[in-house]
């Protein structure tokens, strides 16, 4: 409901980078249109804006309404929007669909303008870097001079850290929420069942399917079931479901759907089918399983050695996906450096969900972090 | 090898249930054949029966070789043959293959005497009690008058807990490891995953493939996957695999494996759907997913208010599938009740793994259990 609390209505735009960037693969690849919102206003010297990225299966609508009829606001409305955390009365906001996604930004579902064709499998595989550059080319395009604050959640969290090892003089303060500076092989393994089961699917057709009638819907809807176990904890199981049974008191004894976690998790696999592209799944968890500073820098000192940025860091304590141990890794590599590092494990039953459900503590502490520690600190 | 630490040379037998058997579904059903095999010999009075019980995805082979050259012992041969905690010499040990299962014993794959086809989905959906009753009429044909003791791992354990339940003077000792009176949602969750990930497969053409070329594998293939996760811990996940890849040195920018941990799990998959019936993982998570004695009989307390076994009960400190608070459940229920319980967690890096691989402790822990405080019992 759009009420001044909120941004109103907004709209998706589209930004093309006509020249071609070099990925990490050493593939050279353009153009890439990039979907992205706007919420505020930009200032006369660039410098008041916040860049929030989304998490796995996010898009670029992050805060907002689509229109007046529109009842589902964007995906971070509880913290962006007039005397919110990220207050459009003070900062512009900017949020783009991720390289290789399905919701506007140019991904293997997009057409390739040189055959006329969806790109499948001939899109490169690219990394959490590449998405990074991308990003980076919008900011440049948008008049940014330096980024007041780069804040996500998950993936979204990676591509933040990411940022600031990319550009480590443009970016004031990062906020990085329930996410982690590599994968746990549990987490990989995760990942990879998932695009096992894609892979797996007759209707993937090695992810050429986009003029098909069937799609690999049943894959990618397992992929989806196994994510989401991971994305509540146990404690959020108990609280949620139980062992309940689904709209029943005694067991079927066949097959169908018998546990109300079962029916949640079907739920869960069936929507988002509709909304989300299999091989922008592949394509985006393979950049997550890749995602490994301390590697690719030979430690995450020296990944994060040049920037002078200001880390607000997050956790949730039952976060099993990315857990609080793993947030606490990068924290202590940045005090080692001896940065200026802000770090809150939150208390929450939701587990990794938790980093888009609790977010009234989250608000608070992001408000206080820009305002009283970023701005004290720019006002001196 | 064949040694003389070892029961040498074993085979399966069959034994034939013709009469029905009713299940708790309400459904008559048989003949049942049970493939079974023995080790060691039965006393004149029948007293001295172990009736030992396989998890998931195990077999009726437990101890000893098939032939000459057969080079995997039976899944249990580390604790059953001459001087081991089983000891052979002493006791007469019974393994039969799970009622449902693909090892002999009738189950979805078995060719229905009335069709002359296999049962498919015809077979009926049984529950933990049900597979028990079936042990149970192996084991009066086999002439044990009561059981000296029954052991089983994971759901092996359920299932000895359940005989416990159903048969409560028929047991001397019972000796549960690394197993549940009840799944969790999160374990619901990943059993409903997995057979989801079959029932999606289009070759399982709802559970009549047998006579087809192409079986249901790639969906059976995944559901091993998810298993697998679930049966190693974190810590045996960067123990075996941290983030290394697999015969390379740098990442491949295409979907085939990368990390170890994604070759190990493919593999698993890939080995199991040549030894395992899709319909069998199907009808038996089912039956662990429906194991829920609290529910069944009103409460755990009364589940257990009848026996006089003497429990052993071991759990895993790493195991996040069965972890060990639940073992303590069934601990504390049978304290309250004034059954004689030993509890112990064993510490391993294993996870629910652990049940399998850490056997040199469980075998001190098991004839301590056996020799010492039931045997020492039987003679005061």
């Amino acid at each position: 409901m759009i009420t001044e609390n909120n941004v109103g209505i907004v709209e998706t735009k589209f930004y093309t980078i006509e020249d071609k960037i070099k990925f990490d693969s050493g593939v050279e690849f353009g153009p890439i249109t990039v979907a992205y919102e706007t919420y505020g206003k930009l200032n006369e010297d660039g410098s008041n804006a916040i860049l929030v990225i989304h998490a796995l299966t996010g898009d670029a609508h992050a805060a907002g309404y689509h229109s007046e009829n529109d009842r589902k606001p964007g995906w971070w409305d509880t913290i962006i929007g007039p005397n919110k955390a990220f207050d459009t009365n003070k900062y512009f906001v900017i949020c783009s669909n991720i390289l290789g996604g399905c919701s506007g930004t140019t991904g293997p579902s997009s057409i390739n303008p040189e055959t006329g064709k969806p790109y499948g499998l001939s899109f490169p595989v690219f990394t959490i870097e590449d998405t990074v550059k991308v990003k980076k080319k919008l900011l440049d395009y948008l008049g940014i001079k330096k980024l007041y604050a780069v804040a996500g959640g998950s993936m979204g969290g990676m591509q933040a850290m990411q940022f600031v090892i990319s550009y480590p003089d443009y970016v004031t303060s990062a906020i990085l929420i329930a996410t982690t500076s590599r994968l746990s092989p549990q987490a990989i393994a995760f990942n990879a069942v998932g695009r096992n089961s894609i892979i797996s699917d007759p209707n993937w057709n090695n992810g050429d399917y986009y003029d098909k009638q069937e799609k690999p819907d049943r894959g990618l809807s397992t992929a989806r079931m196994v994510g989401h176990i991971t994305y509540l904890c146990e404690e959020a199981m108990y609280n949620k479901f139980g062992r309940r049974l689904q709209d029943k008191d005694h067991y079927d004894f066949n097959f169908d759907v018998d546990f109300q976690v079962e029916s949640y998790l079907q739920h869960q696999g069936q929507i988002f089918v509709d909304r989300f592209d299999a091989n922008s799944y592949l394509y985006i968890t393979k950049a997550v399983d890749y995602f490994d500073p301390a590697n690719k820098y030979g430690s995450l000192q020296n990944a994060f050695k040049d920037t002078d940025a200001k880390f607000l860091i997050m956790s949730f304590d039952t976060d099993w996906l990315f857990p609080s141990s793993q947030s606490k890794e990068v924290v202590n590599t940045l005090m080692q450096l001896g940065k200026d590092v802000s770090y809150c494990e939150i208390k929450s039953p939701c587990g990794h969900d938790a980093f888009l459900l609790e977010y009234e503590v989250q608000e608070k502490i992001i408000k206080s972090f820009l305002n009283t520690h970023i701005k004290g600190e720019e006002n001196e």
